[in-house]
């Protein structure tokens, strides 16, 4: 997988911001240097999948392994001869009031030339944690080849693609080949955990790092299947919301009271339950109604190569809603889709407890895409949920909230960044 | 409140198993001896009131003084010349590996006469915690008077009660007034904890303590209004039940997974959402099948004294499903319901996370009534969901077990234990 990687953003690399063909010389040699260096590539992913690099649990040791990744890919990046900036970005406190320092930011800069546009890669060295419940087949910290493909914890969460952008640049240092934009790295230790104290350093360093910058390359994105990387041009957005049925505050048992009541969880089952059908299509009335209608575009999923069967059983589902690839892609990237996460104030522990919840609130969010307008999204389910609610006929009190919004976005494919 | 407990439980105990009425003269003394001795006994439950006997959060101080509470119970059972047992019931291991000691469970006797009855009277001297969100109007540990009513943790369930059977036998007792039948008591110091040692103790003690018991009356149960005792005949049972709809283990990231899956939360919700309507009708066909036709027995609701504007204020609700007393009542009592109480697996906590749960429990239960099966009301909630389900054409995985069992029970009221 990193050697396919690699492949990947060499191509990218060599291809950007040059609108002809590069001569083939100076590719073909990049190429043959990479076989050559495989195997040394492959031992420093080893190196730094092995270091446990994970905040969540938030064990002063593993923080310390923050530490280390950030020490690991500053070497890596100063081995390219980039002027490297480790910023610090101070202290997080934790719930229990414990404060450990956050791992620096890395900022790398390799060429100036004002001639040449700039590009910076963003990436991170930090992974969720692997869990034995995960049923992992080999260790996740010990870099493992099964079938041609490398596993372990990182690997394509982000490091592999950190160090195969690196290891990419590095081949064009190597082989003295000039490379046709400067380059730039922002590598994160905390992006796992929000990006904790990024938007700070972005904000203070507009006007310095960034100020250059002419476009960000994510390495952190999903490949389409597990043979094909992506370029990803657009997401879609999110409205998530939260619909409080409440009764009142205390809870009842179900003993003494179960019977009698507008009792709260029925109220916002069927609330929940009125929102999307069984084949995944949204009930809100109107919510279609902006959805950018499907153009040329349907031809471009006829051509990815996505097997359905192998997308289905690496997913480990046993069905999906829909069985062409074409109606997969679309009802993933261009269709807006509802989901419904849980339920706030309910028993929601193991075991039996006859409690009748007196407050609950119901979380479920909204895929936006083009060209669906959040506000009026907002409009329509609070809309729809008053009615379903009125129906009932229920003395409770029903409060429909937004907790987050985001924005879809789609660039255009045209532009001369995606054209290279 | 206290003093109407005692009213109450002086009828019982000077009426049970009389057939004829007492003489007017004994009981007439015993309550003028009540009037004369009111604020001793308000006294001896304000002091009870100001132990803080809850288990609940397991700090060693509060354990204390649930021994504390045992202590004082075993005064006052002393105090009435009985011979007491201190029943030492060993340890409790709390989750967190640390042992404190169970508080004594109390037996005491009083008369032996072979030609008598023996009533056994049980309750207990632990609380529930009262917390500050809780919104206690006085402080639950100073037994305060409001309006002629007694406020304070413990006052009805169960101080009250268990001080008010003491004090009905102390004032036979101290106007040497023969009590018709031999009392025992069995005084408990965990009930909140689902009575901790009791069932050992029970079995310990069947061919000892309890061989002589002909009834036992349990000192904690409701009242049927803020003003009205009640003589309970009979509790609905419960089957719990529990189902889970599985679409893997893992859970998925609604932004690349969202739109194209048989979502395992919009299956449970579709499922719970036909259970009941919104009157608390149950969906599941046949379930009211068996239930006991009504029969004379509708004279007897008429009959009680129950106001429904101070039951719903009183419960703090701003609706109820019925308007009248009858039907509240029988929507208590005598007719099945179903509660909603929770899902186990998907995202419960507060804040935004845009998980699509792998794998989600629902959890419901049925109270039940006679002459419904228990057997028979699996069956057919198993069948139903089982159709629910089938008519979904899910991908996912739907399983529906029992979780809990409890038989309702109904006594003979026209037996010489209730006509008494």
């Amino acid at each position: 997988m990193a050697a396919s990687l690699l492949a990947f953003l060499l191509l990218l690399v060599g291809g950007m911001f040059s609108t002809s063909t590069p001569p083939p010389g100076p590719l073909e040699k990049v190429f043959q240097y990479i076989e050559l260096h495989q195997d040394e590539f492959v031992q420093t992913l080893k190196e730094w999948v092995a270091v446990e690099s994970n905040w969540v649990q938030p064990v002063p040791r593993l923080r310390r392994e923050l530490h280390q990744m950030a020490g690991l890919a500053a070497d890596q990046l100063q081995g390219l001869g980039a002027r490297l900036a480790s910023v610090d970005t101070g202290f997080h406190q934790l719930p229990d009031g414990q404060t450990l320092p956050i791992p620096p930011i890395l900022l790398a800069e390799l060429g100036s030339d004002p001639k040449k546009p700039t590009v910076c890669f963003s990436g991170h060295t930090d992974v969720q944690p692997a869990r034995q419940e995960d049923r992992w087949l080999t260790d996740p910290y010990t870099l493992t080849e099964v079938d041609g493909k490398l596993y372990g914890r990182g690997t394509t969460d982000n490091k592999g693609p950190v160090l195969a952008c690196i290891n990419a640049v590095s081949a064009f240092k190597a082989l003295d080949e000039g490379l046709p934009v400067n380059v730039k790295f922002l590598i994160k230790g905390m992006e796992e955990a929000r990006s904790l104290a990024l938007e700070e350093l972005v904000w203070k360093e507009k006007s310095g790092f960034f100020s250059s910058v002419d476009c960000i390359v994510i390495l952190d994105n999903l490949w389409i299947s597990q043979r094909k990387p992506a370029l990803i041009y657009g997401t879609r957005g999110n409205s998530y919301f939260t619909v409080e049925v409440k009764c009142r505050d205390q809870d009842f048992h179900s003993g003494t009271f179960g019977g009698i009541l507008n009792e709260s969880m029925a109220d916002l089952v069927a609330l929940l339950g009125s929102l999307v059908d069984k084949s995944g299509c949204i009930l809100v009335p109107g919510l279609y109604e902006h959805v950018a209608p499907v153009t040329e575009e349907k031809r471009m999923y006829e051509a990815i190569d996505l097997d359905v069967g192998e997308f289905r059983s690496s997913s480990r589902v046993k069905g999906l809603l829909f069985d062409t690839k074409e109606e997969l892609l679309m009802h993933l990237w261009r269709y807006p889709s509802l989901s419904i996460h849980g339920i706030e104030g309910a028993f929601h522990e193991p075991g039996a407890k006859t409690v009748i919840p007196g407050r609950v609130i119901g979380k479920f969010s909204i895929r936006l895409v083009p060209h669906v307008d959040m506000s009026v999204v907002e409009t329509q389910v609070k809309q729809h949920l008053e009615y379903i609610f009125s129906k009932r006929n229920s003395s409770n009190q029903m409060t429909v909230s937004t907790a987050l919004g985001l924005h879809p976005w789609i660039a255009n494919i045209s532009d001369h960044q995606y054209l290279a």
